[in-house]
């Protein structure tokens, strides 16, 4: 690593000439590859955009330009870059370098990251507020992938931003990819600039500005001003829908050629005001395997740094499944019997196993690309007329829709079934993906069923339970829960119907009452477990339902239990723990209430055993505090 | 009323000659301008889209094709021509019909509404719907105001229709105006098009058309599906946003010739498959007043029906003020001590008061659009860089920024200040637009400060308060306050800090303490008043801040007083009640809690003394509640 070995800020890595910029990409791609095979993480959004990386670093004065990544999963290379190369084996681990950019982690890291769509609006802000000072020198610089330029905010944040006169470059990454094939009209469009004659043109015509440059300073602006007008037919030819907001469009360039993206920063730094730049890379570049399988390549797990091979871990027969694929083999069950039902995510088809019904039954699966609160009033339509919609969103992403699911299907009761996956704790994409807030902010939503199955026969149960809900015309369904596998790997079970609002008596015990909901409780169980050798049996009842809440079980606990401990892998402040504080007031009952839940902080990255642990979720905790409780 | 009169639904309306529908319109307009007059209301939109909504029912087969409006205030010509004419003067009042559309309230409103830029969504949903029942025929039809197409969400449902071959019409009612101007990119660009010499050449080619149709059939559609390519460089040439979403565009077109519009639907009925229509609107159109002053004609409340003329109630001097000029006068003072200080508003300028401090700093003031997703990611892009931004939305559209404010603002610590008015019931705009979830859902939040000013002087207070924190570098800060007037006709205090997280004991008494938030503790106070004459004298404790909660404050009142009540205008799920029983149950108290609280349901519309009565929040309930727990 001739020249990596040189580098840990920018500052060094000005220090190159540009003929060196090639081999340090390369370097900086093994050095990901070599690193990312042993410690799993983003690997081919970070393959991708190398070369940009080091071109934007390369050109502009970080970190008093400001550099705001989307999504942030593409910035391996910046934060090796600055600073953190030799921290990048702690890469998303447990008290390690977070996945995505943060502002607490490094000067460089401009605005925090992890959810869609936010760059441009930030970067804005910040462009604003530069120039209020009066400083039009600063450069602002969003870089924003085709994925999530079709997620709402984006364009709302375009829409401001044509509209002043700001110092910003909206860098467009175009892989034609998120984690799942983009899709829309946008991505259309963007196909159809790439496959024009553009591409080539512009290409060679930047070569040949930079030609002149040698000759004579100040040519390059001088050709990007004076260009006005004449510029429409020619570089911006294909770049209507950029050019009807009113942005300066360039491309699409190869993002993949280094000394070309140096020499185009150059030349667009030296042009104030808004523009827009449309670079074209693949994702999992430098990595044939990944290249050709960019979905599996996105966050592979840990794999063969030479030829790329997945090392799948010796598969025990006997493993649980994961959750999402329970989903996904029982929503295609459901698809099966039922013409009606039909399958909504946003751009998550894969990561929610989704996929298993689109590929029996593509003409009734919608991914409708990252743009959640479309999603959920979509499916609101599809339901208006008598469809089954399931809509699949990761829980923290789930937020983005709030509002739709509050005035558009809570309020039509229109029975829209939302499955939210990564619910609860995630483990290393940190605390930007925390599943944490659901079942506070659901709670608050009047006519929403809430409820998250202990395990995977029980997900299967209440997803046929709200199936049937659904064809009966009943309320809208929200079941939650966790990334990862279950318990059960015998899970195929026959599924029926669960009573809406009921819970189940999971262990008859005395004194101290054990009140969880979801997967969770299978944590509560193996404590209790533990305890009985203490000859310590206290009862343990598993809600189902957060939303109705059963408060006949409840009140079944009330004079038999005087300690309640609820326990539950949300929020302490709005979940379980105040439902059921809310019962006990209301009914003027006098138990003693005791709640571990995730504490009212935001959770960071580490492994799930970690982070449980640091949360006093874990069995061991769970068990101390049912001891400490016990009365002898 | 020569034609209204035969009228009751659109089955009436298609009975009519074409030459007979420029009458009925100016009858509609009449019979509107006379209700909305003693019936305050929605007046400028409605007026706006007259012959719009006539053409529509009468060239398309509604209720069984699907026509879904956008935010919806714009519906009152399409209520009354679908069986409610005759209940129109109950429009907006108790128990009467909703200003917006509501699917319960007729199968003509194929989609209810409130909050803008749903519409695309909702349509494609049933056309995707009809469409996986081989139903190419039925037609669905999204009206989207050129304000709402500003909304991300508008976006990405545009985004993903223009994807999928489904048979709907998306009209653009461009009247370049929300409540305010119309603001952005889009708004711009929209603007050239009209200026363009394509307007009336589209007209002109229309009439042309239809001259032919008398002489053969058919001619109308073959025109239409011949064009292919060929059309661009004609109707379609100012169209590029449009056309490169892969949308067939037609327009612009006069909103206001009926004939014309009718012929227009006529021809593109007949199209199938996805198009967007652009129909040029004026907002207010046929009353003058409203014509020349938009935003004041929005929703003028009452007005002389001859000369437009708003009736000013005889101003009390001594009226209290808006809760909102108290906001707009204290930031005007807020930034002319401090330049850093700046305020963002998603399209609620003139609703919120920002445009006090607009008229004085033009260049610190940001309408972003309706935007309410970039409003707050924008906002932390302007504190992330150094600048005080007030963020001001209203609580029930504040739903719309939740996964930002958790992922862009508290997680990073942003000190952005966001004064969220229309906190609470707000009366005649109905269950869209209540503003009770805000103490629910944010209370989740970790790292966010919530509070609620009892009356005008707290409210500048807070805002003091807020500014100050947000200057050292503290957390986000939320201020709720409701719509209307204050309590306070002496408003303009001198404001001073108030210690975060600290409540204020309002009236020592004993036995039972009332714990309140925010201005619904003058209702309390004035019960305890009335009470007083009864020698019924409990305490009352005004939080002021939700979150942190005054833990002191409460520990005090636990050992003198058994029986608790909260009091608060938001939902019984979550918020202070909750925080309370929370605060009860983790200190082992056995006080008995009692509350007072918005129930959990959607609460329609209303005056707001009826709504406050059927919660339960009126001064005579918290008078017998006291009342019924007072030990004597």
């Amino acid at each position: 690593m001739a020249y990596l070995d040189q580098i840990n800020t920018p500052e060094d890595l000005r220090k190159l000439p540009v003929s060196a910029l090639p081999q340090l990409c390369d370097e900086l791609r093994s050095f990901i590859i070599e690193q990312t095979a042993k410690h799993p993480g983003h690997l081919g959004s970070s393959l991708g955009v190398v070369e940009l990386t080091v071109a934007i670093h390369y050109v502009f004065d970080t970190p008093n330009d400001k550099l705001v990544w989307d999504v942030g999963h593409q910035a391996y290379c910046h934060k090796i870059l600055t600073g953190r190369k030799n921290l990048f084996h702690t890469n998303r681990c447990y008290q390690g370098i977070s996945g995505f950019p943060r502002r607490e982690e490094s000067e460089y890291d401009a605005f925090g990251t992890g959810h869609s769509s936010t760059s441009i609006s930030a970067a804005l802000g910040m462009a604003m507020a530069a120039k209020m000072e009066g400083n039009m020198e600063r450069n602002h610089i969003a870089v924003i992938g085709d994925g999530a330029m079709t997620g709402g905010m984006a364009f709302e944040a375009m829409n401001q931003a044509a509209y002043r006169d700001v110092n910003m470059m909206v860098i467009l990454n175009d892989n034609k990819i998120s984690i799942d094939q983009s899709t829309g009209a946008m991505s259309r469009y963007l196909l159809s600039i790439t496959a024009s004659p553009q591409y080539n043109r512009f290409k060679n015509r930047i070569w040949n500005i930079f030609t002149f440059k040698t000759k004579q300073s100040n040519r390059i602006t001088r050709f990007f001003s004076g260009m006005g007008n004449g510029i429409k037919g020619y570089l911006l030819g294909g770049s209507n829908w950029f050019q009807s907001l009113g942005y300066r469009y360039f491309g699409p360039a190869d993002g993949h050629d280094v000394i070309h993206l140096v020499k185009t920063l150059q030349a667009l730094k030296a042009l104030p005001g808004l523009k827009l730049f449309h670079v074209l890379t693949v994702k999992g570049k430098g990595l044939d395997m990944a290249e050709q399988n960019q979905t599996a390549y996105h966050a592979p797990g840990k794999f063969d740094p030479t030829t790329g091979q997945i090392i799948r871990q010796p598969q025990d027969q006997n493993l649980p499944p994961k959750f999402q694929d329970v989903f996904g083999h029982t929503i295609l069950e459901l698809a099966q019997q039922d013409e009606k039902v039909v399958g909504i995510t946003p751009a998550m088809g894969t990561g929610c196993s989704l996929t298993i019904m689109n590929d029996v039954f593509p003409n009734r699966v919608f991914d409708v690309g990252i743009a959640e609160q479309h999603a959920v009033t979509f499916s609101a339509g599809l339901a208006a007329e008598g469809l089954i919609p399931f809509c699949n969103i990761y829980s923290s992403f789930f937020q983005r829709s709030y509002d739709q699911v509050i005035h558009d299907v809570a309020l039509q009761k229109l029975p829209v079934i939302f499955c939210l996956d990564r619910a609860g704790l995630v483990g290393e994409d940190g605390a930007t993906h925390q599943g944490v807030f659901d079942l506070a902010y659901l709670r608050a939503v009047p006519d929403l069923i809430i409820s998250s199955p202990l395990n995977e026969h029980e997900l299967r149960n209440l997803m046929v339970t709200a199936y049937h809900n659904a064809k009966q015309g009943g309320l809208p369904f929200v079941i939650r829960y966790p990334r990862g596998r279950g318990v059960l790997p015998d899970w195929h079970n026959e599924p029926g119907d669960i009573p809406i609002g009921k819970g189940q008596l999971l262990r008859q015990g005395e004194q101290i009452a054990l009140i969880t909901i979801g997967p969770i409780g299978n944590n509560v169980a193996q404590a209790l477990d533990q305890l009985k050798e203490m000859n310590i049996h206290p009862t343990h009842v598993d809600m189902r339902f957060l939303k109705p809440i059963d408060e006949t079980l409840l009140l079944s606990l009330a004079d038999t239990h005087k300690t309640w401990i609820t326990v539950e892998d949300g929020t302490e402040k709005g979940g379980l723990f105040s439902a059921v504080a809310e019962f006990l007031e209301s009914h003027q009952l006098s138990n003693n209430l005791h709640h571990l839940a995730i504490p009212d902080r935001f959770i960071s990255h580490g492994d799930i055993p970690h982070l449980y642990h640091e949360v006093g979720l874990d069995i061991e905790n769970i068990k101390q505090t049912v001891e400490g409780l016990w009365i002898r």
